[in-house]
């Protein structure tokens, strides 16, 4: 006898893991997704997607129990291999020795969480099942089928895991006191192809992340196990250069070979590609509550969506779902309890990754640019190896210490940054960049600041690995 | 001949005011409103609303080249009069000897700004036109009239002038990248009245605003021409106390008599009245762009609702039509140049004045609450007396300060706060707080902030007045 049952709105990763994790606290689970099943049906018509997975990401699973085999295929990222614009190639590690973010295959992992899903006696799945509509005082659904054919699915609660574009969310609008915030970034994108060498083998290094970054747009790749990169031009809507200034096929190809030069041998048919597509926005959407009534809730990107700058998207809704999690064990089943407690706990966490991953973009896109910046970064770098309890460099606290909380990264991150702006006013900076004088004055901000046991008080502990 | 032809939709006091400064530049206005016309019907049922001016209002009234009537029925506030709980009646001053902000009636304001409109030949003002569409890339419109009879309506341009609810800015979001936030503050609100004494006279002191500071609610008074005060009580939406709490005619009885004692003899049926009204939802409302396809733009509360916490809104939506002005005049009536200039000059000040607002209610209802706050403010104030050029108040500069941009004086402000962080942090500073040494700390530390040119770096002169 199941404890209730639940509608889950959306077949992703994030909407996979969450219907296992409710049937395996022995909910009855019916799984509804738009999309044909991709593992009958190729719906990714050949292209790989993939994405980046970090510690968040793999440890969420794991508590809730999934030892998944995604991480057999995934492939990890030691650097970023910057790309410069004369050719030039450097390597920028993205944490210790052993640290790594891995490129996985959205299409991959899916597929894996839908075959665990499937194996639950309780989960019931149902693909091509569009859906329409919400009653939010009783968790019904209503789903569109093919051929026009309506189907009102009850349940006792219901979970929007739909999406970025999540229509649960977008229903919710009409509910009295619902706050809602859309932001379009500056920045579209398309996504490029870099084919594999005839052996299979890969045509850049394998275990890195390629950036081009060009400071107001760039180009970056990811490794897929076949031997190809996926490729995302990151490019302004509006301007010079811009999808909008780019019409010209001869303005494109300039374009790209004054920008790309390297990658134009292994890109395949950038030019073509760049005229035919339509760039795709970049959008933020935030919102308040993520639950109604006690009844339904959202969680993943149709309650956060967020840019893609670090890599923290589906890590982020893995950790919601574990959160849940911990949420049902804690409240023993008492979704009165459990709906408040999570969208108290992982509200300020979405916001908090909202607002890194938006600014990330600079990071990302100057990488290579700015002296300055690098320099900070070296300092910062010196003063963790000396100091690792009083100092975790920002990125290394939101990719490799899934125990300090998004909003805490970002926090101690502003405290951290307003200590560097002081250092980096130091006279002759950057020359003395590591002398012991800079580090005693680091040492002195940053205990001020954080306390003598800052472990403690930055929550950021020296990790155990 | 007319230059061109626009529609305004929204006929408040800010859509009123746009349809003359384009009229004054010789374009032929429609002015579309949907409620009728409140000089004939009485849409305001006898009651008095009344809102805030200051000195950016009156500012932005002369130089669209109106010497409104307004002034001379608007009753001007030299001082908060806080009422504390236990009787105790003390005056705050809003800004120096001279200084007010203006209690206004916000129909009579309106009415007074309708009546020139229609004055001016070339707008026609039109009621009781509702707006149900309009096409974003030929400026058309369409309105529904009574009877559901429907009328398009063609100009080269149109406004949306039609407040925090604009039906302009809703059938925007349709739009391909229209970013939007909609925000739903804690508290929720109802008006209540103090009537007029027997003849006339006003039961509290006249010029004066009435605040009732209680942390996590509050119940203000404005005052009116016939001797009223309009009252606003903001509670929160829910938790306790709040408008979800006090649901037995007995508890509102008891909150009432045991927060407001003061005001129980003059509040006209406060229980009754708490009883039988819907508390009010407090919303922002940030939106960008702010103008569509050089043939569309928003303005006043369309383009930035905020919370009524600084008194800012109309002087807000005031000032858009002035800089409006400005740069037809700037731009030599091209359109095209004029509606991304107008967006860009005034989209910071409108998610300044949105964040100053919304930030302003704590100190609103913790004014008698909070001694170091009382204390940070006096020491505020010694040291604006000693330097006005190098230390304007954040509250002069927004209310006193029109030169100052609601994006300067928020900037400055942050940096005040900061300052004023470490002040309050010096030992014994509630005993020191008038000795020399705290003001030459807080000197040394406003001029390396702001520069010993202060007056040119924080943009705050000294005003002339």
């Amino acid at each position: 006898m199941a404890r209730g049952t639940f509608t889950v709105a959306g077949g992703g990763p994030v909407g996979s893991l969450l219907a296992i994790l409710l049937a395996r606290h022995d909910y009855q689970v019916g799984l509804y997704e738009g999309r044909p099943d991709s593992r009958v049906t190729s719906v990714y018509q050949g292209k790989s997607i993939n994405i980046a997975m970090s510690d968040r990401g793999w440890r969420s699973l794991e508590r809730i129990g999934i030892s998944s085999d995604a991480r057999t295929d995934a492939i990890p990222m030691h650097h970023r291999a910057i790309h410069s614009i004369n050719g030039d190639l450097s390597a920028l590690p993205y944490g210790k020795e052993g640290d790594a973010i891995w490129s996985v295959s959205r299409g991959g992992i899916n597929e894996q969480l839908l075959d665990i899903a499937d194996s639950e006696s309780n989960i019931e799945t149902h693909f091509e099942h569009r859906l329409i509509d919400v009653d939010f005082k009783t968790a019904g659904a209503v789903f569109q089928l093919q051929g026009e054919r309506e189907k009102s699915v009850a349940a006792d609660y219901l979970f929007g895991a739909d999406g970025a574009h999540s229509k649960v969310r977008r229903l919710a609008h009409s509910l009295p006191r619902f706050s809602y915030s859309q932001t379009y970034m500056p920045q579209c994108y398309i996504e490029l192809n870099i084919s594999a060498n005839a052996d299979g083998s890969h045509r850049l290094e394998k275990n890195a992340l390629h950036i081009w970054p060009r400071k107001d747009f760039m180009l970056i790749a990811l490794p897929n196990p076949d031997g190809t990169f996926t490729c995302t031009l990151f490019l302004n809507y509006s301007g010079d250069p811009s999808f909008e200034s780019l019409q010209e096929r001869s303005a494109v190809q300039t374009f790209f070979e004054s920008n790309f030069r390297d990658a134009m041998d292994y890109l395949e048919n950038p030019v073509e590609v760049f005229m035919e597509k339509t760039a795709a926005p970049l959008f933020l959407v935030q919102v308040f509550p993520w639950s109604f009534n006690r009844k339904v809730g959202l969680i993943g990107d149709a309650a956060h969506a967020i840019v893609p700058f670090y890599g923290q998207g589906m890590n982020c809704g893995f950790e919601d779902c574990a959160e849940l999690n911990r949420l049902i064990e804690k409240h023993a089943h008492d979704w009165d309890a459990i709906f408040p407690a999570y969208e108290n706990a992982r509200k300020p966490n979405g916001d908090a990754i909202a607002e890194l991953s938006k600014r990330n973009f600079v990071e990302m896109s100057d990488l290579s640019g700015d002296k300055r910046f690098q320099l900070r970064k070296k300092i910062e770098a010196k003063f963790h190896d000396a100091f690792p309890d009083l100092w975790t460099p920002l990125y290394a606290m939101v990719t490799f210490s899934p125990e300090v909380p998004y909003s805490e990264a970002l926090r101690v991150g502003d405290e951290q940054n307003r200590i560097m702006d002081k250092i980096m006013q130091l006279p002759d900076i950057e020359h003395d960049w590591d002398k012991q004088h800079v580090m005693d004055q680091l040492f002195s901000l940053a205990t001020e600041t954080f306390g003598s046991g800052a472990t403690q008080s930055t929550g950021c502990e020296k990790r155990s690995s």
